[in-house]
């Protein structure tokens, strides 16, 4: 168990060190006028994160037939829109949070503005990167376009953004439980979803298999945010590289709060349960359950 | 002349309600929870602005032998993009700007954090729209990739956010006149660029078509950050709908500053008249022209 486990965690590793290296590649500091800003976007985008969005779409891509490559600059558009959306999240006139990844959060390492343009650089990045000569390289047209199409829907109102907005709505209220759900279905979900879609698609799989995908993502993905919200009331700050008790202090809506700590531990095992079922679409799916069960008891 | 010009106006005016009723209908209020951040976005999108880029694009569009309502999404696109730049450099860590349109700006009209994912909001939606189901349905799926992928080149870190970037690095420096050219170039004219650019490749036109666009645009929008920068010195704030003299109080450089009003002037008509000449790559070129030299001396 613990070497078929030390296996996989090789495979995750090697995904990562693909998705920084392609960011390496993608966010080029080449001596512009505007180069000051490139510096905060990788400041942001790289050397950091589990890369667990890059990871799951490169991991479908993989298990459902696809080239790994092809999927490649798509896992490092969503990585590049992972790493806006927590840039942008950080700002003063957001979560004003001052750590992030064990290390200044962007505004505070260089200034609002650059962080702001650094968040905007990256969303856009990621859109050039999804329709670039390079990603048409490998796949045809119709894939490319339906591949951006998904990622774009996911990042946007309807989808990630649109979970921003609900938490920004709720701002010092008390959502409920089913409106707490579809923040967090929409703030998180949303890019681990189409993360896994992606993969599948990339690949050409059959629909079976991208819903199959979705809803482990689903599933997973609340499990992933239940998980987190524990880690701010009994985490390690020194573990997590960031502070602890920043949701209690900014007096947001978490699930302890809502459930109580021994609720959401039963719910995280439950929902992972359910996502690891779901992926009885695909013949290859060990790296994914052991990956999934390992995120419950995760310490960061 | 002066009926014709009366012609002119009256197709500006069409192409600014069909982007209008574009933007309105891509933008929609349906009740979700996020809502509050789609007013805003809808606040700064619609009802306002000359829509001079997508009027650009759908005339470039037409004069070569496109379907203009092929082209439409993009130029709602396009519109939805500059919206989103200004929202961004109105905010208080950027321009700090308390007037847009003759309005308040977003972040006054709202707060920084709605106005913030506002702007995000309508950068993705951009990007959703360029590869939405509807524009896919009026074009094959290679020129849908071409146009979503000049479309992003211009926005980002290589384009108008580059402009931005460094915009932002000369805060408060005196940029020399070459600088100032490279800032204006990527800040305002990149996007006007490719406001042209994409209506001849939404119509499948020449590439010397497409290079005779991109100089008309590269010229006159030059020209057009001139008069820009002339009104904030001799305009009227009741005209403009926001302040003069912002750009002096910011200590930004700006062309005046550089070369006197009586050279701006000249520059203005030179550079014009440069743009009208590329347009010889068009037959049916009477708007353009028209257009362009009203906007030499234009008020707002």
């Amino acid at each position: 168990m613990r070497g078929r486990w030390m296996k996989h965690k090789e495979r995750l590793a090697e995904y990562a060190g693909m998705v920084e290296a392609g960011l390496d590649r993608l966010l080029p500091l080449d001596g512009l006028r505007q180069d000051q800003v490139m510096e905060a976007m990788r400041y942001s985008a790289l050397g950091g994160g589990k890369r667990l969005r890059g990871a799951f779409m490169l991991e479908f891509c993989r298990i459902s037939g696809g080239d790994v490559q092809a999927a490649l600059p798509y896992a490092c558009a969503i990585e590049m829109i992972h790493a806006y959306s927590l840039i942008h999240d950080d700002l003063p006139c957001m979560d004003n949070d001052d750590m992030r990844r064990g290390k200044p959060s962007c505004h505070r390492a260089f200034d609002e503005a650059t962080a702001l343009l650094a968040g905007d650089g990256l969303l856009n990045r990621a859109f050039e990167t999804a329709v670039s000569e390079e990603a048409a390289g490998r796949l045809d047209a119709a894939r490319v376009l339906r591949l951006t199409r998904e990622l774009a829907g996911a990042a946007g109102f309807y989808g990630m953004i649109g979970g921003q907005c609900i938490d920004l709505a709720y701002d010092g209220r008390m959502p409920d439980l089913a409106t707490l759900n579809e923040l967090i279905a929409l703030k998180t979900g949303a890019l681990i979803r189409v993360a896994c879609r992606m993969g599948c698609i990339a690949a050409g799989a059959s629909e079976a298999q991208i819903a199959a995908a979705d809803t482990f993502a689903a599933r997973l993905g609340l499990a992933f945010q239940i998980r987190d919200d524990m880690l701010d009331v009994e985490g390690d700050a020194s573990v997590l590289g960031k502070a602890t008790h920043a949701d209690e202090r900014q007096g947001k809506t978490t699930y302890p709060a809502l459930l109580g700590m021994e609720a959401c531990r039963q719910e995280v095992d439950r929902l992972t349960g359910e996502a690891v079922e779901a992926l009885d679409q695909f013949a290859d799916r060990e790296f994914l359950t052991e990956l999934a069960w390992s995120l419950t008891s995760r310490l960061k």
